[in-house]
């Protein structure tokens, strides 16, 4: 008879209040049992607590039981988990390394709205997990899941190159990171705020320029254009024509936040520069392992806030990111 | 005594009627004398026109006279011509084989707003020449100078494959191009047209699809989703929501023409989709060169309509572009 775990997950009431729903569930082939330690809170996770879904996709746990045909992992392996996506691993996607755009996802996924990595544990799906380098902390490693491995599948893009100026627009959860990963990877890395007040961080951080500008504003005065401009913040109230004007030649916006606004688009000045605007998603698992390497390889970490992981704890951390107070990421620990 | 040349060339009035301009010049320093011989009518020419400008950027003629200092040309070379930019050769953009960004382009042009190719003949920096492929009709040559090198440059870009399917929107003096072009490159070829009467041209061209589709519709039942979409029309009055739902996982939409409205771009759409909207000028000379020795080597011609370049010609020419009945591209013949 196999065994079966009870678990504990936060989620969204259909009122979209916090509340906790246990449930049982046994081990399928191909899956995991990971009792969770740690997981990062993302501002989406507001939208899925606010419909009532689950919450919690940037998780760090220990692997405590396999199911049958389990090979990727062992018992006590400390991994991150975080979408609740099974990949197919045969269509066109999957074979050229964007796992993250496989058709497929939802099909193989039998638990995809029961779990989220704020948690007592999860049943995973074992090819859908990530190894944390030995020494580089869980906490740490939470928030490169999401957070990191959006800003990192943009800055290893094919054609990114380390002598290209980066431009970051907002600094919060995944604004700082792509400072700190953009610094290490060579980049002049041109911050854009509209508070003043980030700037002594900014440049702790890895930043060669500061510059206070919303993109309501021309470019700031001799302002030296940029390659890619990677849009961390909100999307959806920025003037995208304003943006474009940022951009050197065969320059590139990423608009990294999900925002449901139409932005209006001056092709004219799309095609005067050679300039695109490129939807990106979050990470392959191919980028989020390359990801915690590089991380550990180069000693950085997220600046993180810790919550214990209860009810009144992840009620605390949903507060202060919707108040904007988060500095930068709030991982929970359980 | 520098000889002087005395040139006839075709431009708008004030009032955006046509008119010839005599005009005399002297070869300065890198210039040489071209007697026209052939020259394409481009849409964008009807914007010149009507704003009283030089007309015709899509040139073929003679080189009669090299002024001091010219090592590019010789005497009786058959070459092609087209924008008038003389670029600097030493900013980013000349250096990495992007040219027609160059940004000093007009301070090096001292007749940018005198020269056009609908003339008898013009005075031209030696280094903006291309040279004719022995055995390719100069006919045929000009419209490869703008309409088929805007094409190409997307089709030659570092991320398109020859197993990529293109999709081409609009059957113009563009599309009609990008479908003989892509079909020799090995893609499968998706032609969009508003009209069904186009087909039977679309499938001798090489395409290997043809819908009848317009941006306002979704994408047509069991449409196999592309990787690469040429909008070769007018781009202004496109839904680009639609637009971005007929492409693949990274898949990329090209507005190849102005167009003065703003679209309005739905950001979940792209990044869902990982896509992209890029801008693309024309060619860079590399570009143009390669083009020229692409189409002569696979015997790829324009499918062109004859005009004499006389008064009553050119006019003739003008008024059967603003009607839409040109099939698919304007040559004026002196």
């Amino acid at each position: 008879m196999a065994d079966s775990f009870t678990l504990d997950i936060f989620r969204g009431t259909p009122e979209g209040a916090l509340a906790v729903e246990t449930s049982t569930h046994t081990l399928g082939h191909g899956e995991i049992y990971i009792e969770t330690t740690h997981s990062g809170l993302c501002g989406t996770d507001l939208h899925y607590l606010a419909r009532g879904g689950i919450i919690g996709h940037e998780g760090v746990g220990v692997v405590r039981q396999l199911g049958p045909g389990v090979t990727e992992v062992k018992v006590g392996d400390r991994v991150g988990f975080g979408y609740t996506h099974k990949v197919c691993g045969t269509c066109d996607c999957c074979l050229s390394g964007r796992d993250q755009y496989c058709p497929n996802r939802l099909d193989f996924n039998r638990n995809h709205d029961k779990m989220g990595t704020i948690s007592s544990g999860v049943i995973w799906s074992a090819n859908m997990v990530f190894p944390i380098p030995d020494g580089y902390d869980s906490a740490d490693a939470a928030p490169l899941l999401c957070a990191g491995s959006t800003v990192f599948t943009v800055l290893t893009g094919p054609d990114v190159k380390s002598t290209d100026r980066i431009g970051i627009m907002g600094i919060g959860g995944l604004g700082h990171l792509a400072i700190k990963l953009a610094a290490a990877m060579g980049h002049e890395v041109v911050v854009l705020s509209t508070s003043e007040s980030k700037r002594q961080e900014a440049l702790e951080y890895g930043a060669t320029e500061f510059h206070v500008y919303d993109s309501e504003k021309p470019a700031p005065e001799g302002f030296k254009p940029l390659n890619h401009l990677l849009l961390c913040g909100n999307t959806g109230s920025k003037n995208f024509n304003n943006l474009v004007q940022l951009l050197a030649i065969n320059g590139t916006v990423y608009p990294l936040t999900v925002s449901k606004e139409h932005a209006p688009v001056d092709l004219v000045g799309l095609i005067g520069l050679g300039a695109s605007i490129k939807g990106s998603l979050t990470a392959s698992r191919r980028t989020i392992v390359d990801l915690l390497r590089f991380a550990s390889r180069h000693g950085i970490k997220p600046t993180i806030v810790k919550f214990p992981m209860t009810q009144d704890g992840v009620q605390d951390a949903i507060d202060t990111l919707k108040e904007g107070k988060m500095r930068y990421r709030g991982v929970l620990v359980r």
